[in-house]
């Protein structure tokens, strides 16, 4: 999640971007950068037309950006996401049927799914939520599970015991990419016992991403919708 | 699991007994065991009378006490339990409808399952085993539903992610005991993955016990058996 | 602890409610809700009857609900629960004798113990408290265990060392479920200590919930309730 | 991995076989069965034309199973995985270009890179491999990365430090799969710490799986290539 | 625990030998060293008629060094110790009244209780052990409580939850060293669970030494012994 | 620490008070108590003429119980511990040389080392403070290291690597208790880097209590001087 | 880190200062410091004309200080550290090529690459910084790798998987000094996973330091520029 | 610790060798290693006239390639390394002042400690040990202090509590490399505890390495002695 623009003409030149090297748009890790990093990066984005999206920012964060940039910012609240999406890429990722479903198991997942969701929207692709399915009530998955079978690619949200991945993993034939999230209390070690749990999946060839990770999961569902460009 | 018999004659006298404390008979925990030892309580046990329920020996154990005892003791092998239990154990269990139902995640599991059974048995009870209903193939558990929600408790035998309590817990209204087992390898660092899970299960009222622990969720089941004496 | 009114009408349909498939009133877990979720699901609820019981919400969050509702809410301080019981289930469980005995180690352990008792009472249950009854001042147990010992179901709650559920798990017969508190200091690591040394415990059949589950415990008490029904 | 043949005739039927349900053969996961088991499943395959894949087993029990079946099954060292493919298996693997690529770090990877393999063989596909580019000599990576770039998939397996993953994330825009292994000694924790520093990965979008898990890598990538049945 | 008899001479000279230092003869830690260290350092001792103890060797290393020295050492099964005390010490250890009680909390604790009371022994004071009265069964403990109250200082020994600590420390007024075992499976972790619980303990003043460390307790205990020389 | 002042006088009677049991004084764990109930608890100790010892509070509550109980308690900023020594405490206290020598290793430590001072103190004992003596400026301690081998037992506090009492216990003979701080960041893990460390001295007889248990420490070394009453 | 000044007269003076025994300034380690010590040891460094360097403190405890001492304190914000450099310290500094190199991975690294550069300084030598050539865009690396070369001594800050000190590691000769960052989130385990990855790394050599401690790769640094005084 | 012999002649060609790039010649790890694979990397160094170093192998592997190759071979017991030293190397070695020294703890680190020494000899420097110096005894190391004093790097091995690179690290100005190593038991956790002291040491700029990785010290110092070359 690199912010860089070097123009390389050394002697190896390996490749000149990101976006050649692995195909993904520039992307901004918010967590650790200040407010005036943040407003430069934007702006620097907004005069080249490129597309917006920066993760982990609060809202005040947010507001402040817009109150400088005069700019038609959006603000997820549950993803926490700064993002703006140009014209090519809207319509890009409009024109298309959803590809990518993304499952949560509880309420509390919203905002990782969201992550999620929205970093697949900025790469042009389009994904399509299916909220609270979770394993405790095992008939509201199985409700949607034809539905659920469609797509290219799942990406399964889950806290507390991080179950669900394997249920839906042995109903399923396409790419399930787990995502722990911190979501519970005592034993559930901010999101580790999901974390451990989903690695040990007893479904086949489940994948799974850091806890909280819903833009790397969202990185790795496009991942897959590029194999055949 | 105690095996001492000192009759009690000091001043405090709580109690005499185990069994009169908390209603179980003499088990013996194997592991730490000499043959010598095993023996020795095997032959006090004998000529008590009593009930005998040996865990965590293996097959070479049991045949040298055999071959010392010229009993009638038998083996699991599966569960890596030496046993003998008298006519009127044998009798009172058989003489009943199963009330505890034992579910497994995966085949692996069964000798924990075992363990848990002929724990129930020796204490009078009677148990009914569901082997291979583990979440990645979700319908061989909803196949079996209906009679599964037939038992007064429930004891769910799972390693790797330990999803299955959750998804049963949430279709059965009678006490489920969830045992973690070491089944896995990598991450699931030996059954504390499962265990871990299992504490965090979104299904409610799921208790826990230790890893592999078949003896004592065995226990526990007869403690619930035992409310309304 | 799931808040859902769908009503199911797909194919699968295996059952139409909680209430149904396991024996529980509808639970709301407030931790990660804001108070705009729970003023909604609050008047959802009261509109339809239902008895509320809300864990895991600040004081501050309760007078704000409060304010919006005009309606009798309680809040308990210590168990950080709102809740309030329809006449039904206030006559249910005033109408019995208590089953269910809730013990502490020390006075920190309360609020954990409050939840618990919130959660049997909205089932319909009744339960009493027994504080202060830690391992190292080992006569005040002893001075009440034959009054414990007459009790369906035990719920006993430590934090620190985590060694009072052993201790009364060689007394009694009945079902013993141990809550480990975040109670304690530098290597209570928040209640893992606590929680590993009940799920070791010598006496057998103790089961164990995640650290400050007070609410799991009342769910497992009620579930052992719910075996004769 | 599971391995069951039962018929579905309840009234649920969500599906009859794992094929169906998510496109994967029968794999048979060995380290926790008898010879006897191995055996019996290895005839019951057999005698219904199935491909064989029997993950974790050493070379001892190969060769008694070998005695017993006196069939032309192979066992890989490396993988410790006996094998044997049906002639469409076969064909259909051969017919097509490698579409997933194998890289590991160290030579010491190369077993669980091989079961990789195999997995993915028997599943219809094809893979290639390419040993030793970890990042300690990093030119022997960029030699290759024009290669490595033409793969649909890739599966990058690394113990110690698990840095691999992100160098070559940073170079492709496919599917990266990374898989920690055992190799180490110390602070690697038998694969925790490559598990740990992939996950953490600075390279977008990586997924991991278990540790030694190359099983499980494989179906992850097999499910890759059949988005586009 | 050192075995140097180096003749200091050089300019710093803080002292000539750890007897002088902290009053402990030498002691041999086994566990390391070849069958040949350890009778070239018997010899040595033997020579300069020093006392033995030698911790952490195996019945097959004592065989082996007592047809190589031909001398009247002894060795402790249980504590796995090899020792041989000289007449002074023996007549000093034999000529006073117990004032150091070993307490374990059961039968697979004796080894470590066998480690302490020959360490204690070596150094000429005397040491009585308690059996089996964990807390499970906590008359036991109460039966015997009188006695125990007279000793000048306790070591308790306890594995799985570790809570023997606990209640005695909450009897008596004398120091109370808490030496976890290894004894117990799953999450006891091999002593971690008994050694962070006593740490925790609710008694107070309650300290601990290493998991199985007999040893280091024994030491502990003449250290409170010397401190009125 | 505990604070019943129960009258016992049922059945079991096993004493009367902590003061008999175990020899200490009452003393308030501040921590997880609110104003009410400490202001509660000083006013009844102090009507019935009891010293007062309340550890971890910090310096708001105490200037809110001085503020409403108008007493002469005093606060101590480093150990945040609130106390009130009666006058035959302090007489005992003062007429005696200290016994009890406490060393720290950096400046930081000086709350832990307070707690355990004030601890001793109002046990009616005395203790003498050797602050900054850490280990990578060896000749601070070896200067005073005469002066601090004539005490009866030493409490030896240390963050960071704890590697103070393993040097010190190699040059004394009297009892060394070990008391871990939190002092440090990172890999210090709050104290437990420390605390581990502590236990596997290699100097014989160490023994340990928990992070920051300076009170702990105290209560243990005030029981080593107990023991010849 | 220490800030003694004690002039030693005893008996055995091992050495007069840190300066003669290490070669070190003296340093202040601010995070457990009140504003009062830090004011006062500030005081006591000008008084002696000695440089300073204060590290771990936030900007607001600068300005108070500043007020108070009314001198040319300076404050670097990223690297939290107070500093002024003595004319001659500043003279040695700049009369010299630097010849250490410190590289980060990425912008968050920032704050610890300061305070490693800031200490650098403190004892007269010179440092250069290479921002943001972390290994998921390789090339970033390999465009400096020959100046990089050049230095005597290499520091490699980074966070997350923490592989930089990996690759750089297999491309140069000289000391490379590891420092893990707690920058990253979820299974980074504020740094843990980084500092177990360099610890594991496959280049030969590579040594590491506490998380997050700029300061120690600093004086590590430091101490390999002293070989050839 | 790479061995491969690729030629490199695509485009990028960052470096030939590994000599080239950072120094260090061909070393062979050899515990992942079959005995067929360590015979002919043996076999290829000698055609080269290289020196040899295989590190972790037992005894009987030494002796089953010695019986193969027919050749000079050495082999370390205590370090357990296969060793050829070349002509040049030899007199390289021998010809200078050690520049190196190796202290250790205890005896049982002397493996480590000549892992280190031969790794250094293979690079073509001398070192030095100092056996048992632990600070348990500390007068041990402060008689040596001033032969140690005269070092350019310092390689500190030690187990149990890590101490000793704290106390030396206080004493030396030059790098001191810690090595910890897996002597100890219990809360030992083969050698964590020793390493994070080591990470956390009072002590200003020492560095550590993995745990028992004689090897990347000896290699780390050698980086020390190649600064100026």
């Amino acid at each position: 999640m690199l912010n860089e623009s070097v123009l390389l003409n050394g002697e190896v030149r390996l490749d000149e971007s990101r976006k050649e090297r692995c195909g993904f748009p520039e992307f901004i890790f918010g967590a650790n950068k200040t407010e005036e990093q943040l407003v430069d990066i934007s702006k620097s984005l907004f005069s080249r037309g490129k597309d917006i999206l920066i993760t982990r920012v609060n809202e005040k964060v947010y507001e402040s950006i817009v109150s400088k940039l005069h700019s038609e910012l959006s603000y997820d609240k549950h993803a926490r996401v700064i993002y703006w999406f140009s014209k090519p890429t809207l319509e890009k990722s409009a024109s298309q049927k959803a590809k990518i479903g993304i499952l949560t198991a509880g309420t509390s997942d919203m905002g990782v799914a969201m992550e999620a969701k929205l970093t697949i929207e900025v790469c042009g692709f389009k994904a399509e939520l299916f909220m609270d399915v979770g394993v405790a009530g095992i008939h509201r998955l199985l409700n949607k599970i034809d539905k659920i079978r469609e797509f290219d690619a799942l990406i399964v949200v889950a806290g507390m015991e991080g179950a669900l991945p394997s249920v839906v993993g042995g109903l399923v034939s396409c790419p399930v990419i787990a995502v722990p999230t911190s979501v519970g209390y005592g034993a559930s070690f901010k999101g580790i016992t999901a974390m451990l749990a989903m690695l040990n999946s007893c479904a086949n060839g489940i994948t799974v991403v850091n806890i909280d990770n819903g833009f790397g999961a969202g990185c790795a569902a496009v991942r897959c919708l590029m194999i055949h460009r």
